[in-house]
């Protein structure tokens, strides 16, 4: 039962793309990842995502929409919708998803899939 | 897929300790909850809890420790911990568990346990 500072924990890593986890709630896990730049299409077959910008701003390219995600803002992505996230400059993001899910979900782009359960 | 500003879903309702659904994620929800004063100790059987402060300071009190819970923090409650949250002033509070958890858990509190799925 220790208190998370979420910020501080940006400070444990570097790296873009690379989610760390910073705590788990029954089978799900809270990520938080720094971005920049774009990453690839994809989608989760078996599980809704949710997005958290705790600083900077994000975006969200769907098929008939692009999204603009403010710090203190979030976002749900349902299960089996196509997403593109990228962001101009750096933005820091938290993930909450079930234990298990791939960050390139669907899209076998090797060199972004970043390895899972690594915490910080 | 609507992007949620978090704080200002805070000006859509009032009182203390009565949480309102802002998203959905599988079968979780995402809650916001104005607290201030003593809430009733409780525990939660079935699901681990967490607790994120968005403005203010909220304490949880556990059997065995006080913990002090800033803006920007959060803490993951495990299944079947007793725990009384509180604060001194006003704090705002997300909270994300399961769909259909009581926010009195297994206290039997009714003048404080409120309707759940109550959208903002």
């Amino acid at each position: 039962m220790k208190v998370i500072n979420i910020i501080e924990k940006f400070d444990k890593f570097s790296g873009f793309w690379k989610p760390k986890v910073i705590a788990e709630m029954n089978d799900y896990q809270f990520k938080i990842v720094k971005i920049k730049g774009d990453f690839t299409p994809h989608k989760h077959i078996e599980t809704d995502e949710v997005f958290i910008v705790i600083e900077g701003i994000m975006y969200i390219e769907f098929s008939n929409k692009t999204v603009k995600i403010n710090s203190g803002e979030m976002i749900v992505v349902p299960k089996g919708i196509q997403h593109k996230p990228f962001s101009k400059d750096e933005c820091k993001i938290m993930l909450i998803e079930p234990i298990g899910v791939l960050n390139t979900g669907n899209s076998n782009d090797k060199e972004l899939t970043a390895p899972n359960n690594k915490w910080v």
